[in-house]
C-alpha cells in the first residue's frame, strides 16, 4: 500500500462523485462541451470588477520594492487594517486591525480556524444541506463533524442544534449565504442561537465558539441586508474570501476575523496565525493582499446574478419544481423529482444537463444548480428541466 | 480553555524563539531599524528578475478572460505541462503533465505530500540540523520525526538513516541545498541512499519513499550542479517553489513532482491533488501559474548571493569562526564560541546582530545567518561578528 489508509478511504468514498463528474466530461466529449450545461462547480464566470483590473495593471505598471517578499504570517498591516474598519463600521464592534488573518481563500481559514480550535475528538455542529468539504477540514485537526437537520425550507432549526450540543462540542459552523441552498440565516434565529450558546456555555463551563462561513456574502438578492452574526454572541469567528464578490477563486484570498469580544481573543488569534503557518499556507497570496484591501465595498454586478436566479427559480417553479427560492449565492437547491437523486440527476444527464446530487451535500432527494454561468447556457437548458418534469407527471402552472 | 490543547503546547514550546524574536525588534525600536543587522529571517530582498515583471504587467495589460478562476485542483495543464518537460529534460525520466501538482509554495507541497502518505504514526526521516518547520508538517498529518544526525561536515550519515529505518518508516525527507547549513548533498551519498532504500523497502516489503525538498535548489554556487535526486531512486517526490529563484516568497507558489517510475504513481498523484483540495489550499495561486511557467530556467542573480556568502565566510573564517562552507542556498551555521548557542546568539544581540541559536535547527552549540540581506547590512555587521570572537579568544587570521 503506497498512499495513507485515510486518503484511500476517503478517495473511495468519493469515487461516485467522480464517476459522475467523469460521466459529464464524457456528455462532454460527445456532443461538444457548447452542448452540454454544466450546473456542477460554483465557478463563477464573471470577471472581476475593473477596480481590481485597474489596480492590478497599477501595481505592474510601477511595483513597489519587496511586494513580493514574505510579510508577518498574518498578513499585510495595511490590509489587515483597511479590512478591520471595514468589519468594524459593518458590525459596530471595535475591530482592529490584530483581529484579522489573511487567509488562503475562505477553505485556508476554515482549516487555520479548525487547527486552532480543535483537539482530537472535539465536534463540530454544522446544520445540513451543508457543503461536503467542511467534513474534511474539520477532520483534518482531528475533530468531528455533527450534522443537524434544517428546516424544510432550509431555516436553522434551533431545537435540533440543542440537542446536539454536548460534552464534545466545540463549535457551531453556518454557512450563510449557503452553499448548497442559497438560503440566509435571518436575524431572528441567530439571535436565538447566540442565546443557546450563552447558555451552553455556562452550563457545560466553556466557550462554544460560533464560526460564520461568508464565502457569499455579498450575493445577496431583493435588497437583503445580510445579518452579521458578530452581533447576536461575542465568541464568533467570521471567514470569507473574494473568490465570489471580486471574482477571484483562483487567486485564493480571504481572511478570518476573530470578534474581539471573544474570549481569550489574543491567545485564539496566536493560535490562528500558528496554524496558518504551520499548516503550509504560511501568508495568503502577497499580490492579493494589496489589491483586495481597498475593494472591500467593490464587487462584481451582484444583479447579474439576481436576474439569473429569477429566470432559473420562475422556470423551474412553472415546470413544477419545488424550490426554496434562494435569497444569496449563486444555487439552486430543488427536490427531485423521484426520491433517488442520483437516478434523477442521471435523468437530467440525458438531457445534456450537469447537476449534483443533494447527498453530496446531506441531503439526499434534492439536486443542486450552481448558475454562476452565462446567462445563455440556463436558457437553453431549460427545455431539458421541463421534459424531465413532464415526464414525471409534473403539470406545471 | 479557549483553542487547542496541542496548539497551545506548540506556542509555549516556541516562546523562546519569539522572546528572541521580541528582544531584536526591541533593539530595533532603540536603535533604529538601520542600525540592527537582522539576519534572523530568510526573507529574500532580490527583486524578481525582470522576466518575471515584464510577464506581470503583459498580463496586466492584456488580461486573459476568466485568469482569475478556479482550474482543477492540480493546476493549469500547461503549466504543468512545462514544468513537466523541464524536469523530464533535467532528469532524462518520462515525466508528463499529469506528474507536477501545482502547490501553495514549498510549504504547501510538503504539508499535501505528507497528507497523501501518512496515517497515524508513521515515521518521517529527517537528516539534522533540519528546517524545524518539517515537525509540524509531519504531525499535521498524524506523522512523527524522526532525527537523524549528519556528519561533522552536515553530509549524509548513511548509517544513521539506516539504523533509523523500522516498521513505522514511511520516507525519508532530505534538504538540499539545506537550511540551515548550505550544505547541498553530493551524488555518492544519494546513490548509497537510494540503494539503501531499495533494500530495505525490500526487506520491509512496501514501498519507503524519497522526499526532496529542493526549495533552494537553484540558489547553488562554485559551478555545483545539484544532483537530481530522482536518477538514483524510483519512488522520489521533489517538492520546490519559486520563493527563492524568483524571489516570490510571499505569492506561494510551487510545485511537487512525482517520480514516474513511482509504484502505483496514479494513485499517490489522485492522493496528493485531495490533499490539495481538502487542506483548503485548492489550488495554487492563479496568476502565478501563469507567471512562472515560462520562467523554469530563469532566476534571479544567483552571483550576488554567492558574492556574499564568500564575503562573509571568508570574513567570518578569518576571526576565528568555524564555519563549513555553504554551497548554496543563503545561510551560514557557524559553531557557537561558546557552548550555549542562545547565551552566544545574544552575545551577538549586545552588537545588534540578530541570528538563531541552533538548537532551533535541531543541533545546540551553533547559530544560523540568514544573509539574503543587502550587503551593506552584512559590511557593517563584521566588526560586531570581530569582537565578539576576540572576547572569546579567538585569535583570527
Amino acid at each position: 500500500m503506497a498512499i495513507s489508509e485515510k486518503v484511500k478511504n476517503a478517495l473511495e468514498g468519493a469515487s461516485w462523485v467522480r464517476r459522475m463528474f467523469e460521466e459529464g466530461e464524457e456528455l462532454k466529449q460527445i456532443h461538444g462541451e457548447e452542448h452540454v450545461f454544466d450546473f456542477s462547480l460554483g465557478n463563477p464566470d464573471l470577471e472581476p470588477p475593473p477596480s481590481l483590473k485597474k489596480a492590478l495593471k497599477k501595481l505592474a505598471d510601477q511595483p513597489i520594492p519587496g511586494m513580493h517578499r514574505y510579510m508577518t504570517n498574518s498578513g499585510y498591516s495595511e490590509t489587515r487594517r483597511t479590512i478591520a474598519q471595514f468589519v468594524a463600521e459593518e458590525s459596530g464592534l471595535p475591530f482592529e486591525e490584530h483581529h484579522i488573518v489573511m487567509t488562503v481563500g475562505a477553505a485556508g481559514g476554515l482549516n487555520v480556524t479548525f487547527k486552532a480550535l480543535l483537539d482530537e475528538g472535539d465536534e463540530v455542529i454544522v446544520p445540513s444541506p451543508y457543503f461536503m468539504e467542511f467534513k474534511f477540514y474539520i477532520e483534518n485537526s482531528g475533530g468531528r463533524i455533527r450534522l443537524v437537520d434544517t428546516h424544510e425550507d432550509f431555516s436553522l432549526n434551533l431545537k435540533e442544534i440543542e440537542k446536539a450540543i454536548g460534552k464534545r462540542t466545540k463549535a457551531v459552523l453556518i454557512n450563510s449565504p449557503n452553499n448548497p441552498t442559497g438560503v440566509i440565516y435571518n436575524s431572528g434565529p441567530l439571535q436565538e442561537l447566540g442565546e443557546l450558546l450563552k447558555e451552553k456555555s455556562h452550563e457545560l463551563k466553556r466557550t462554544l465558539y460560533l464560526i460564520t462561513d461568508e464565502a457569499y456574502r455579498r450575493i445577496v438578492f431583493d435588497g437583503t441586508e445580510l445579518p452579521i452574526a458578530f452581533r447576536f454572541y461575542p465568541h464568533t469567528l467570521r471567514i470569507t474570501s473574494h473568490s465570489k464578490d471580486l471574482s477571484l477563486p483562483g487567486e485564493r484570498i480571504g481572511y478570518v476575523a476573530v470578534s474581539p469580544l471573544c474570549e481569550e481573543v489574543d491567545e485564539l488569534i496566536a493560535a490562528i496565525i500558528f496554524a496558518n503557518r504551520t499548516l503550509g499556507f504560511v501568508n495568503a497570496p502577497a499580490l492579493m493582499q494589496r489589491l483586495v484591501a481597498p475593494l472591500q465595498r467593490n464587487s462584481i454586478n451582484i444583479k447579474e446574478y439576481e436576474e439569473k436566479r429569477d429566470l432559473f427559480y420562475d422556470s423551474l417553479s412553472s415546470y413544477g419544481y419545488q424550490v426554496v427560492k434562494p435569497r444569496g449565492a449563486f444555487y439552486l437547491f430543488p427536490k427531485a423529482l423521484i426520491e433517488d437523486d442520483v437516478a434523477f440527476v442521471k435523468e437530467l444527464q440525458s438531457k445534456r444537463i450537469l447537476t449534483v446530487p443533494g447527498r453530496g451535500f446531506g441531503r439526499p432527494g434534492y439536486f443542486r444548480i450552481a448558475y454562476a454561468v452565462n446567462r445563455k447556457v440556463i436558457e437553453k437548458s431549460l427545455p431539458g428541466f421541463k421534459e424531465v418534469a413532464e415526464k414525471y407527471g409534473m403539470g406545471g402552472r
